[in-house]
């Protein structure tokens, strides 16, 4: 069995990852007979992470693995049955229950924007219902990693980022499925063999501080793992000092080396101290013994805007070593995407639905959507809009529609040539309409959408915001039923 | 099979779950000849969260888990050649692999502090080595969010904390591990009911919005709820306008079941608007209406300040859902646990090794250890004590040691009356000498850990600092190795 198909990772037996209301309301809906009813739900997110000037969405695959495995074992069942809060129809139900939904999905790896509907999945209440906490715990994480990365690679302006975060990962999962969504986002390798295995990014990583403790001598310690990895050695050169002792030491192994006909490319690595200082320190160094090209790896609680400020100040860097700071997103440790009800099908019609909220920004914006992106001459994005998915839409032109927290005023896109529909079908009746995407194609589209965008949504401090707008029809429909949300 | 018999949750089927570079030294010990030369490695960390006054350990049983599975299957191995990077020798030596490690650790639930060793360490370079990654990224993870429940265990002075923060979790496992922690740290359940089902963990939850929205009116979706739960049923109260419409809808549906004859209790849930006014609404308005003690249970962004701060302003709240603060210790993200050799066996003997730094404070305490707790005559914890292993403890009195970041200096505990060693041997050759434990049981040694300690340790603010020593004999042999750390 290869890694990629082990239960885990294709997100096998997890009917139980979910809130415990999940399956109260469930249970309710088919107590009260209403189990049957179809309905449409959106994951959107409210806010992008601090300081982003768009998100990069991850995790779509995962979540459709999650979504052909989803049935409830009899181990599932007797645990259910043990909490005393269920009655025997509904455990029943759940026995022969197969998701039969509709999925729509803006592609992993595109770039989102708040309020955009990434996924879209309809069906009956209760199975709409039952996926609702997997969906969230699987595109949030990805997404909120996918996003760092991206804010990294752009930082990093081209130069190689390894993803080293797993041991700072929230547990094994968090890990692999972080390490996807930061190579999704822009990372070249990581160091996690099993996210390797598993999703075929390329790993990377060399020595620690305990090789060379566990030596006599630091030279001793790089002059064996010289030996050892003759082709490609990173010397980490900090472990006792690193402009006295540790590049020194480095610089005679690889001397060494080349003077025994292997012409390996002199490499190092600082994972403490001042990186900036030392790197431009080290690099005089190795330039003073002959070295013409050295490789400088920097690692140490980088971030995308420390990158920019070593670069800023001329650090001798060419390759990063990101870990904490990636993995866990530490300065917004979640994206808060939300899972919403837009419309409950009655009598054969479908019938918006909205929550209000004492905050118009919070209210949701109703019915089933597409998105359509529309890009100017020059090929770069002007902005997206959203329309009910019954209506029709314009390919190109002036585009008139409303602003989505004020529905009544008005809004509109200048200069279109080209539009795109953003959401697709990847899901009919359950069964998935394409083949699970490879990691790196995803990474693909979402470089290359990173490059469509204009610099301003790039910046890495207040960027512009992207305009995403309501179709006129949308528009109007919100603002009738947030005047009267229990109309229907 | 039971859950927590799935190969995932035996930490099953995870050789690869390592940075790559672990590979590459273990390789390279064998390549060079050393692959059994024998050491001890300290799993510690050097700051707490910001704030906090202690850290609880968790982690300890789903890493030994990890350790007795610990085998290279033909994938892994197949996976490993496809790298180019290894030779055939070393993946012989993998395929064979079993660890046949020594382990001691301080129990799982403990409250510890910095630079203690957590867990202990030792066998062949090779298989310790092989195992830091998969350590550091369990223990990290699961000591960092039992931290952060604490907390908010001792903001909710007693009160029942629900654990609800699966769909902002770090990944599916990220959410089960988590609320393990956080059952440990203090939680009384988790919305999870994949981490009810696989750790026994008490779970709950009762509805959302998207139940209120998919009924034609607030009223009759609570009715409906009641008839389907009738023996426990909490109103979610802020689809529409928490006090105009919410809480007079519950009052209403509980009326009506208590006129049917179902005293059930009536409870609320706010989840949005300021949760201090809003609770002391909805408790005037169901006081009023004859319920003498309603449930209100908050939730929405909460911490262990904003739980202490709606205390402080008397916020008429009684049970508390804490979801993505906890789950993903917001605030602080990360652990910085370090796994680092202390000790290498040379001809026959023990002999220790630090790792200097630039910064005194960073340098690691040499040798192997066991950890000594004193306790004063009120039974309260006075200070720990780091000794050498082999040698002697005085088990009360006045105890005479050094300080760790400034070893040349004395520093003394007085008054201790009785004393415990903290590192027990948990595993011998691979195989553990006692059985799993119960989560609960785990939870009750941090309950009663938290207890015992005095007041100034578990402020929210500024702690006390705890007395953390090395003995007089540690204190010594790490000032003469700072002193010279290659004279080994």
């Amino acid at each position: 069995m290869s890694h990629k198909d082990q239960p885990w990772f294709k997100r096998e037996g997890l009917a139980l990852l979910t809130d415990l209301y999940e399956l109260t309301m469930c249970a309710g809906q088919l107590g009260e007979g209403r189990a049957d009813r179809r309905v449409s739900f959106n994951y959107f997110f409210r806010s992008l992470p601090p300081n982003s000037g768009f998100a990069v969405t991850a995790g779509l695959d995962p979540f459709l693995d999650y979504l052909e495995n989803l049935r409830f074992t009899e181990d599932d069942i007797a645990y259910l049955r043990s909490l005393n809060m269920f009655k025997e129809e509904f455990l029943d139900y759940l026995k022969s229950f197969r998701p039969e939904v509709n999925v729509s999905a803006i592609a992993e790896g595109s770039l989102v924007f708040p309020y955009e509907p990434i996924v879209q999945v309809e069906g009956t209440i209760l199975e709409t219902q039952l996926n609702e906490t997997a969906l969230l715990n699987i595109m949030n994480y990805q997404t909120l990693i996918a996003t760092k990365a991206a804010r990294i690679y752009l930082a990093a302006n081209g130069e190689p980022i390894m993803e080293f975060g797993l041991r700072r990962a929230h547990g094994p999962d968090g890990g692999v499925s972080g390490a996807r969504a930061a190579y999704i986002g822009g990372c070249s390798a990581t160091s996690n063999v099993l996210a390797g295995a598993v999703y075929g990014i390329p790993v990377a990583g060399t020595h620690a501080h305990s090789w060379v403790m566990s030596f006599g001598s630091e030279l001793e310690a790089f002059r064996a793992f010289g030996r050892q990895f003759p082709k490609r050695c990173v010397m980490l050169v900090d472990t006792y000092d690193t402009i006295k002792s540790g590049v020194p030491n480095a610089i005679a192994a690889f001397k060494e080396m080349h003077a025994q006909g292997n012409f390996v490319r002199p490499a190092i690595r600082l994972d403490s101290g001042d990186l900036a200082k030392l790197s431009k320190e080290a690099y005089a160094l190795m330039r003073s013994a002959g070295f013409d090209d050295p490789m400088i790896v920097a690692s140490n609680e980088l971030n995308e805007d420390l990158i920019a400020d070593l670069k800023r100040q001329g650090a001798k860097i060419n390759a990063w070593g990101v870990g904490t700071q990636l993995i866990t997103s530490a300065d917004c440790p979640a994206l808060g995407g939300v899972y919403k009800l837009v419309s409950i099908l009655d009598n054969g019609e479908w019938t918006p639905r909205v929550k209000v909220s004492s905050n118009v920004e919070k209210a949701t914006d109703p019915a089933r959507k597409q998105v359509l992106r529309y890009y100017g001459a020059d090929g770069a994005p002007l902005g997206d809009v959203m329309y009910q998915m019954e209506e029709g839409w314009p390919e190109m032109g002036p585009i008139l529609g409303r602003k989505r927290n004020q529905p009544y005023r008005t809004s509109r896109l200048e200069g279109a040539v080209r539009s795109e529909p953003l959401l697709e079908t990847v899901m009919e009746n359950g069964k998935r309409l394409r083949a699970t995407e490879a990691v790196a194609d995803i990474r693909t589209r979402a470089l290359a959408q990173m490059a469509a965008f204009p610099e301003e949504f790039k910046r890495l401090r207040n960027p512009e915001i992207y305009k995403v707008m309501l179709s006129d029809s949308l528009g109007e429909l919100k603002e009738r039923l947030l005047a009267n949300p229990e109309e229907f």
